[in-house]
């Protein structure tokens, strides 16, 4: 049996053919149009029964389609609201099962890469996971016993839009201090510029050649790395508000583990070894319990695919 | 079929036969001791076996004791640590099974009061629901799809445990900022008494006659609501807090419903109102999903039992 899944990005639209081990056979991308939202799921229907077709695999081999969308997603198939994409409660699922004969389960894309993780990444060892994907943003998803939660009607696992800072710094949620304004690369690279503009000798400044608008979620990570004293606070105290989200989603669910995702990922154990040492400071885990593992995402770029397919697995 | 709930408190252990309705048919009550733990359960298993013989139930139409408890406790039966009792590490599960001969279930006391309302409370017509304990400190519970979730090894929601102002008010549990400093009992008298000594004219100094000690978890409620500009203050900022662990636990569950339990949830109406109105300014829902439903607990006292008999049906 295989499975497709498709992975509706803001500037790319990926769709892969997905064998029972997670494993990518074929896959194909377009690009993100400014057309309406039924014009642009027609296009990817298209592709995807032009990827089936040149797979020369069976269309009754296929059980289904899944599909990660940047998007709360409810139960009934609907993309609520895709901020990016301008779509506002598109009827995804039943575009795509009408366009493409395939039966169609669709979810948010941060809960697909936690399933993807949970099933076939990083996390595959364990049973129950909460995975916090870092990047514009910061995304949520839950996977206990191998099953994704997404709450009664789909919209769950908001976790970037839990308030860690009582009245702190305003969101675009409409809330204030959410822990997407301490812990997110954009958070990031405010707390880089704002530290720079405070130390015109940090080596931060010779990294992005004296241009302040050059400053990404990478500067500061490599000048502390280098040494630079003000490079390192920044990324301290930017750990220390990852690590804040990290205790609280342990003390809630307990997981077996807490997998990190987005592009700061890529720090690694570098960065890992750092957010165990203060979660292990605010005390995660009770002297009895078993501590909660934290580590990296693995399945990187592929994560949308695999994941939106094991919907359907 | 009948079910045996017991529900161990700090100053005393309650324990009902109860039917597949959730009716309470009978039940018993004993002292908390000053002893070791296995004395004491061993007395709880007494008073046990005693109801049961009283009751003319034959033993045989029992299916088992569900028990509550002051502690985390873990899927491997053991209550690991009850600071009020000053228990640690006892195998109650395995006690009181040998003592009773009857199959045994253990869980936390406030995931057993949020079982309870879901199975047989105001929460019965939700299959997911958060459920925030208000006391003392600030416990929660949750059901999803009509079970407990208590996480791969039992010690999951420590809702009250989450921290909502980085920074905030060091708590017990060696954080600072948990949502308990700012949204428990506790947290608004030390609310209650700061407003006071700002305020000599308050109605509330009046309502504890002039000793700031007679303050509790009542005094702001009901100044508030004689019209005491103060005292709505300090109700208003209390509620602002307690939205914001609904509106986290919104963002991040998005159950069908909240339920609050504990001594407050005795406010009702007056309370839960305010809560909504709050809640709702800060977008809990989005504009196209289902609003989250906040009402108050109605089982009180025995919840304890009913929710610990429910372990076992």
């Amino acid at each position: 049996m295989y499975f497709i899944g498709i992975d509706i990005g803001g500037m790319s639209i990926k769709s892969g053919i997905v064998d029972e081990s997670g494993k990518i056979i074929k896959s194909s991308i377009i690009k993100t149009e400014k057309i309406a939202d039924t014009e642009q799921i027609k296009l990817i229907a298209k592709d995807v029964l032009k990827l089936i077709d040149e797979s020369g695999i069976d269309k009754k081999e296929i059980k289904g389609i899944g599909c990660g969308c940047p998007s709360p997603c409810g139960e009934n198939g609907i993309m609520s609201y895709a901020a990016n994409l301008k779509w506002r409660n598109t009827p995804l699922q039943k575009l795509l099962e009408e366009l493409t004969g395939l039966p169609t389960k669709i979810a948010n894309d941060a809960d697909v890469a936690a399933l993807a993780e949970a099933k076939f990444g990083s996390a595959k060892k364990y049973d129950t996971i909460v995975m916090l994907t870092i990047g514009t943003g910061v995304g949520g998803g839950v996977v206990i016993n191998k099953k994704l939660y997404t709450g009664p009607n789909g919209y769950a696992n908001e976790l970037g839009h839990a308030v860690i800072r009582y009245n702190g710094i305003k969101c675009g949620c409409g809330k204030k201090g959410c822990l997407e304004q301490y812990a997110s690369a954009s958070a990031l690279i405010r707390q880089t510029k704002e530290a720079m503009l405070k130390d015109k000798n940090s080596l931060m400044w010779q990294f992005v050649d004296n241009d302040i608008e050059k400053v990404n979620g990478i500067t500061s990570f490599a000048c502390a790395k280098q040494g630079d004293k003000t490079a390192n606070r920044v990324v301290n105290k930017f750990c220390d508000y990852i690590a804040t989200g990290i205790v609280n989603y342990c003390a809630i669910f307990r997981p077996n583990a807490i997998i990190l995702g987005g592009a700061i990922s890529k720090e690694g154990e570098y960065l890992t070894k750092k957010l165990r040492r203060i979660a292990k400071k605010y005390e995660y885990g009770y002297p009895n319990t078993m501590k909660v593992d934290i580590i990296t995402a693995e399945l990187k770029n592929d994560a949308g695919i695999i994941g939106a397919a094991s919907l359907i697995m």
